[in-house]
């Protein structure tokens, strides 16, 4: 059985029920996500040796979130406990024309002011074969930029194959500083994901992505994804495309590059319960496919059925199993009995 | 008012609420249904004298199953009380591409394992006008098998009107099976409804539905009906046809051969709140139709009615009054103040 | 900051939640609303000095209707307790193709019930620059009718600003009477909204709105607007244009005749979470727009946002801040982190 | 199996859960309930044949309330459909040293405003044994106090035995009021539950509880009861005793008197669920006894654990079966696996 | 109507709801409160003209704080927006032998944060009677001891009554500058509250509390008092006594030093919901009751009925009405119909 | 860290909510919990490398009961899926003087139906230094039985300490089954808990229990105790002492004979939230308080604590950590903050 490890922070969700606005509710549902660890449970529940790594506060909050991974099958031996408190974030969930609404009390949390010498790479990467993290890591802090830094690096070093979902988070930097950062962080990164908005510049200093036309086609993203490659040695490039037909209805589409061609996948449409770690199903179901050695369109497939699947999931990680995947992808919409 | 009898399994159905998976779940959602019982509640919130036939458990299970009956209406006076347990379905709802599933835990029921010599069908058809039942019950067991045909066989010695919903489930019996013994058992029944699939044989020993080309016009359907009226004898069939234009919207329309003519009803898209028991919604609808003489136009396009409602009702049975299907046939959507 | 006063009643909503019939629910959700309370609160949410006014028990329910205005921003200085009972209406929502239903308990209630000489216009008006009604109150009694008269006088002599809603319960009066009586209160009443179905007659003794052919255009409208500015000296009269594609997806539209020009919106679908009082969303949006001197055309769009947004929050009352309308106005549909 | 049956209002409980306060609440749990109605399913329960008869709104609401007790097994085929609405009342549920409160919405009910002439007792009393009523049905009206008359003088003519509950609701008429007709109406009484109050006069017109000393013992009771069996012909007389240690903690204790001898049950403290509908829990308990031949000491025991357990449940009415009373009557405090 | 103010910090409570732990929970029960904030809501349910001043967040948390307190009729016209984010505590409920714990979140909070600039004392104290303020804002930052001092200053010199609760918060400092701060603030304190841990030093620069014996009597009490009195000028010094007999079930009693002599309440047990904000519930009603001019024995009594009807009521303000207060006062446990 | 391996049937817990009856209820709570399931847990929540083993169905019922063990902290690397299905019971809790009471319906569960060769003690018990079952699992069919009899030959065999809880069910074997059957089984058992009801036979064949006289004291207790130690070599032997106040509050002790001396726990009262699997909790506690080799007299108090504590915990299993149990055995009943 395969292994990855991914890196990153986990948060309390306070979430509204029944799509009431947080000035209705008199209580909030609670799950526990953050992009690497939505990751680590969606492969996890396909079948993975799938392990998380982050800094909980030692108490009954982080206690709750680790628990939260094991129940969904992820191990946590090197989730690192102390710190003040674990992150949080309320969310109001939108429906039909009312746009939902995060609101981040993320500061001063127990990750975020966690020290890279924490972290012990050997261990944590030991027998690994895949190591994932996100864009939004090295924005908590400059440590955590380094951090990130170190652990592609050790894992580069170790011969693991590595992944970084591009995901910008205006809140927590510019994105000037995120694009420099990212340029640097994305030469250590075999697979790149999810690369719009993309925050890399070229080797004359220009943003690559603004060579892209405003209605690009096929070609256009290969040209750019084929600039990523010359310039970083990136392996693979996926990319997922949305479109808001109403804040809970999208249509879905899935690009993958595997450093030859392009590989495009159908279209759905979904229906919405959940949008939040849509592309943290995606990244899931792309290493799964890519550690598989799915065919190209095969693999893109697939992760356009778990970035899909993940939208009538409630919570922030994809719990579906290989089946419901499978059966997405037959779109069976029959009642299973 | 007009009395009809039903007979089959009543189940606990346990559903995980808010559309969430099974595995999230902390809560079940319980009600009774099956598809006898739940044409039973709708036909008495119709008004009719409905009473139900089965044999549940003697402890507060199966007491609560028979008083969600006694709650809608139905009357219960001829439920056989003994045996091991209730027979249980996990629930698990789907959402736009994410597809609804059944966990049946339903073996070794009271019901399941009851003997045909329990049912007294001379008190169970006193007064009788109409006897359901479903492919469901011959499907459980060789005896319930006998059960069935003992049953229908009292009806049509009584002059009871008899009609049958041709349900299959795989879980339960093999096709061949299946068709071999409903075969056996339409010879009994006058009203014959939902035929897709059909598992019937015609004189030939050949599948009747492979009659149909892929796309089957009314000419078609027609067509196989007169095989069904010539051998069977069978005086109505009635249908549903359903598109699945996503797990929770669906295309609805009807069919109704009254051994002349087919009569189509208009057709309807419906979102879904609870998909299951739609079928015998239909069942019920069609039977009030007939009972009550309505004009085959008028019956199809109020049984649709029934169809399509019930997929905005929690729960198993349809719990909709005669009112409601008027207002549909209005397509009257405006609040009802 | 300008201060808005509206009258009318305030009821206690009793809805069967999650969609279901009352006949299978085992609680229900409780909040407070009626069409003047709701455009107070949608008022106060936009930052206005809000004030309702009213007659509630003196009663742990009647304190509940208070509390929730309160906790929205209205003011309830001169709400008066007393009197045998809060109104009540239980609340079945529909869903998909079965519509809504409202079940009335209004009769008898402490408003209903209340007389003229309880309320001191010259204390309820101080400071006032807006005075907002509908036409429910005229229709709870003929004393009631009398208290609407004189307050839209009393505002006319103090110089305040008077809007009125001609919304139309059928269960409270005849048409005819409705016609007689809207007509005879229209005289003082600056602004009109909602005007279909229309209950005015012109000076012929004509109800205005047959003037309108069956499927008007902009300038059909117009005729019968300038009929409403000649006779009565309407200033604006705005309305809005819904069309049922289903009970939970309406196609939505806005009207705003300002005495010289009509003004029309841009069109939207909304997918529908609570249909109720959204026209007084309307209303309060359109009074915005007017206190603030909004360019008609700006006001007709933010009047439409409010509008259409109000069907995505659960509960009688808009609780949209204008970040939120603005937010729509851009058609937003992405999550704002 | 012996026939009962009882007459009086059902109301619509509305209860804020959670031991809230009503200004706390954004929900409210709903049950039907009311003195005699609470009696008809405790009886049904305890599997005798029990009809309730009422008039109830023809709306959803009404029939909800229908729905309930027959899901609890008792006959509704004398409800009579009409009227205006169905009283409602709303109860905080108390704790500790905090008490419950009720807030009565229940003027203009269907029932408290129908008239004597809509009941047809020949049909009602059809095959009957017992009839029970309240003190509570004749204080409603001057009317229902004309029908209770014409009900117990019915069921008296017809031989059948009848049970009244004195319990008194000072909030529908005077304590003077009460026991002039409570007197008048005693006399067509056989069984005589609940009288503390006591609302009757002796035949020198003074109160007949007024002769028991402020700390009464069982032969002072015995006094008053022999009054009551000479002056009225009382067969029974049956009584709880309270102490409220706290608001959630109770001792209970029990009275018979059996026409010669008073009998006394064990003593018990009980924790409470819900204190509503002990009383007719009792009463249920008592007819049970009384209809069944039981001792007077084990007639006492057994009403006595109706009257504890029923302290046990949520909800207006006892829902324990008869094992359920046995068990307690037993002190099994165990699990029962 | 008498004007009291109040200033402090208001929390996010977060609770596990139904004595769940909070690593059992998939919820969390949400109220806002805090110290004076729940004594300025006690003070609204008691009908004074009640005022909450504190810095919340401009967001939809900071918002819902803000309602909570205008939902129970205080008025917040001084409360500053802006900061980071509302602080937070995590509270698992314990029962019987279980401990209840706290988990805070707290740091960082606009509250915490703020700048004693930031507070207007003269239109804050404008027409105000009463000042309370709590020994957990003092604790909170070295900036807020002094805003503590500045805001107590400026009451004096306007001649408004000012009262403090010396709750000690072990989390937020230590006892040695809790002592020393409090004794710096102190007097300017009229009304002394909960005095138990007391961290007062007398003019030696002793621990006052150390002069109570083990077992403090009346006279032991009253001499503390009196040494608080000559040293500090303090008018009144209230406290409770409380003894656990188990987590859920509490003795209490109140004592009242006016000056002159010392009063003791009766005393009471009480099953208990919620302990959080009973402190506060208790300085509510003294401040109530001093306010008022109750004799000694009086207030007292109230201010113990507050503290102890707190107690049963969920969340941490005390919702009670004074009506509550008074039927407690005599011990009525009884159904309130 | 010491490594537990425990073996047993999980089941799925049905439970109606906030102590209704089943026939009440319209959804269950659902937990998964069984003897030594609920042991395994309590384990993992002290912090031990703890393992359970048995076999649950390849489905989502099946999933959702590991699920539960991994979230809180135990490993199921040993558990076979396969079979038909999970063992199901529903719980109806009982309050005050109403007994709780179990349904089951886990008869043909995978369990119950697998087979003694599935099972692998080399992998099982690989690293193990402990080994628990109960008188549970031996009862479930002769199959099971012999799987019991074989994983305590094969524990001894690797030099393991076994404990066995000789819980009895009546519903599973008759008592002359049971009390032969354990006789064999105990053996070899080292720590023997839970010895009441005790179905042991001594060395000629009487019962061993019936040697204790009705109301035993300590001296008796040890006397049989020596008996088990001679004839079984039983190494510790631990129990329980329960008496019901009343269904939820009871008075708690327990007894430790560590093969030289008896010692006798503090006896504590409890209010109760929920009874089930408190003696797993307790044999929980005394398992890590030998494991961890304290004094005898230190491991009865903990293991009292454990039991106790369980008794507020919703759920099958103890989720109490260590600071729990420290915190009550210092009595302590305040709000840790």
């Amino acid at each position: 059985m395969k292994k990855v490890v991914t890196l990153g922070e986990i948060m309390l969700r306070l979430s509204a029920p029944n799509y009431q606005k947080i000035v209705q509710t008199q209580s909030f549902d609670a799950v526990y996500g953050g992009g690497e660890a939505n990751v680590a449970i969606s492969l996890a529940k396909f079948g993975l040796d799938s392990s998380f790594v982050t800094k909980v506060p030692d108490n009954a909050v982080g206690t709750s979130a680790i628990q939260q991974l094991n129940r969904f099958g992820v191990k946590t031996d090197h989730v690192i406990r102390g710190g003040e408190r674990l992150g949080i974030y309320f969310f109001e969930k939108g429906f039909s024309i009312r746009a939902s609404k995060v609101y981040y009390d993320r500061s001063y949390s127990s990750f975020a002011m966690s020290k890279r010498e924490e972290y012990d790479f050997d261990a944590i990467f030991a027998g690994a074969d895949w190591f994932h993290i996100s864009g939004i890591t090295p924005a908590l802090s400059e440590e955590l930029f380094f951090l990130t830094k170190k652990a592609l690096a050790a894992a580069k070093e170790k011969g693991i194959t590595t992944s970084c979902d591009l995901n910008y988070r205006s809140a927590l930097w510019s994105f000037a500083d995120a694009r420099k950062k990212m340029t640097d962080l994305i030469k250590d990164v075999d697979v790149c994901i999810g690369i719009e908005p993309l925050q890399l510049l070229d080797s004359n200093g220009q943003d690559i992505k603004e060579q892209l036309p405003e209605t690009p086609d096929l070609d256009d993203y290969k040209k750019i994804m084929l600039v990523m490659q010359r310039q970083f040695g990136t392996k693979y490039i996926a990319m997922t495309k949305r479109t808001h037909l109403s804040v809970n209805r999208n249509r879905l589409q899935a690009l993958l590059f595997d450093g030859h061609e392009i590989y495009q996948s159908s279209d759905v449409e979904v229906d919405i319960i959940d949008r939040v770690g849509t592309g943290d199903a995606f990244s899931a179901g792309m290493i799964y496919s890519l550690i598989n050695q799915f065919e190209p369109q095969t693999a893109v497939e697939f992760a356009l059925g778990c970035f899909a699947l993940k939208h009538t999931i409630e919570g922030d990680a994809n719990l579906v199993p290989i089946s419901d995947v499978e059966k997405f992808m037959q779109r069976s919409f029959a009642i299973d009995r």
